[in-house]
């Protein structure tokens, strides 16, 4: 089931710069297990902005929070969700 | 390159029910037929709305634009536009 | 599977009455025939506003798009979606 | 008598550890509490977000503000109410 | 009990002139017959706008609704709702 | 003369106990002198929330500034103002 | 007693030649007259918009309204009004 | 040529008083050598609020700038700058 | 003096062919003439919208409004304005 | 390949005059190396404002993120991005 996650990162500035680079080692590590899974389905960049586009493909409302709110960067980001579902006019098998 | 794309459609209640029907299939179409180019890389539905997110992947803005002012139904859709890069955290070939 | 729904609803003054009272009929048989199969698990109007506050309890992002692109009123209403889940502090066994 | 109520928390960092643990017990047991009176009616979740939406049933609106304004969360806490009814359609003996 | 109602109003423009004069007339006559009963509070203009503030003293969330959604001008108006109840500094017996 | 305020109060959270505690007393006897006076003519808390709405009777707009940034909270309140008059449809005599 | 008045006019495509011209005239007369009076002290065109920003000074919010509500364009307008003040600052005599 | 300005200030808390008292010293000395020119044509207090509206009357868009940027006040303050010309309706010789 | 504008545009639907024909080519010649002039230093599609976002170099607001105005297609666009200047860092000549 | 880019600046309060400095000197070396090489092709500023519009021609999307990303003043910005083309009616050259 496929949901449509924005993330945009607000690390605060007086956070040292070890905890800060310790802190965005294990959001790379936890974000790529997930991706290894297939659970996190896709990642993108948005040009200009510290904020990621996902989509996550996740069993139900259940998963998709627990991996969400265990992002090391969560207590840092503003999350936004919508729910996904295949179009009527799509045409690859893995847009659903 | 890609892009994120997303359409809000609204089709005026006046218009008639086959002018409505010939605009769905000729978007329908259209849409596959870039699908299958390889330039709509992805389409979803939002859940419980006449919306859709894509992700296009053209040579530049001007193609971005050309594809998107040619949908039929484009008189009738808001569309919004983010210009998306490989994140990177990124593992899979396919995210850039 | 817990979704958060608010529907607000307008229907345009020029719909003949005979149209528009077929119209609710069919939305209220409709919805509660939901209701009675436990998918629609909660219905609650907002005080002063021809809008209402729900809670569907679907199988997946399909059955609930499904359900909300069916309803007779779906042409005349804004819908917005939230996923749920149950919160850790929650005692009632229905409240997932 | 029904209200929706939606609460965003929002802690601040420098609230030292016990503190928040304990701030965070207190709001349970309370929290917890009231469910256990029925006065709060229903909590959920919302994915991916620090946030609930809840279901109260009070007597009347000094009665909710009370429940509202001794949550030991209330400092960090932006919450908006909305009164809410039975709905024409409902057929749920407890929607009302 | 007592909320805080904000009426826009909004007559469109094709309504004829009597149909208009006769809706203005039932809304005065329906909104005095509230006032003299005690349970429309208090109304006041927003200065330069089609828009009142009222305070409506009402037994629940129900006899709020009941009578908003009766007014005659129910169907071109836009309300939002707020309840309200006595601050703690309030002298007046009145206030509550 | 009537106007419609809104205050939203944000206390900072460094305020010492006792300054805040000082702050609120005075306000609490700063409002209700004017109370007594007859120039705060209702005040009401809004469930749920750290605001109220109040209804000023003042002679002019330099004595609604004047009261409003005399307010020993004025530095943590948002502050919004409506001017008021006399609805067509009112019946009260202290209603204008 | 100063006010700052915002007005954004949208006058319906529909509207006859010959009625918009008049409406248009009326409109000026009205405005002109109460330039005149001293009442309307001042008003310009916002660059780009078909919209003004004007300082009305009237005796209280009643005249305010009847003003503002007598305008001939007054069902083709928005307004949003702020109640001003003498600056502290201010060294002109006519700014209060 | 005239330009609405409108400045919201928000002076932080942990400003010193005497850097404070010097800080509000220069904008008034500022603001009133300006008015005192001819350039700063008007000022006015908006009511309830830690704020102004006024009109300047400068040379071009750089005037403009290198009057509000340097404000003492400018690092504290929100502003808003909308163009102005003379409205078709106008009498006033200096609404220009 | 430089201005920053973006034309949001919205073509009534009910507007005879040639009739929209004429005023699309009426609006490209007033363009191109403008922009000839020197008038008109800027003008960009903004990529799936039919908008654009424009430079204009006029003598004063005066001159903005009468060019903006006199657009054939001004009865349907949304206009915004922002007065630019030189940045600091600018090292184009024609950057002011 | 152009983009219009906003750059909103807001610098803390607490940071050393120093860094600050030393902060505004890099960002004006780095934007004038990047308008110097014809990639950071229009900068203003927005009059009143802490902010600038800024035209980008770069190679794609990545190369749009590496010059925003690598802003010196980067952490400071809010930023915000639309992808431009070439208007059917513009006739400079370079403007596109």
């Amino acid at each position: 089931m496929l949901f449509h996650v924005r993330m945009d990162v607000s690390i605060p500035r007086d956070l040292p710069a070890d905890a800060r680079a310790d802190l965005l080692a294990r959001e790379k590590a936890y974000s790529q297990a997930l991706q290894s899974s297939g659970k996190w389905r896709h990642i993108w960049r948005i040009a200009g902005e510290y904020a990621n586009v996902s989509i996550l493909d996740v069993a139900d409302n259940d998963e998709l929070h627990e991996i969400l709110s265990g992002l090391p960067l969560f207590p840092f980001m503003k999350i936004t969700v919508m729910p996904l579902l295949r179009h009527p006019s799509a045409i690859r098998a893995d847009d659903s």
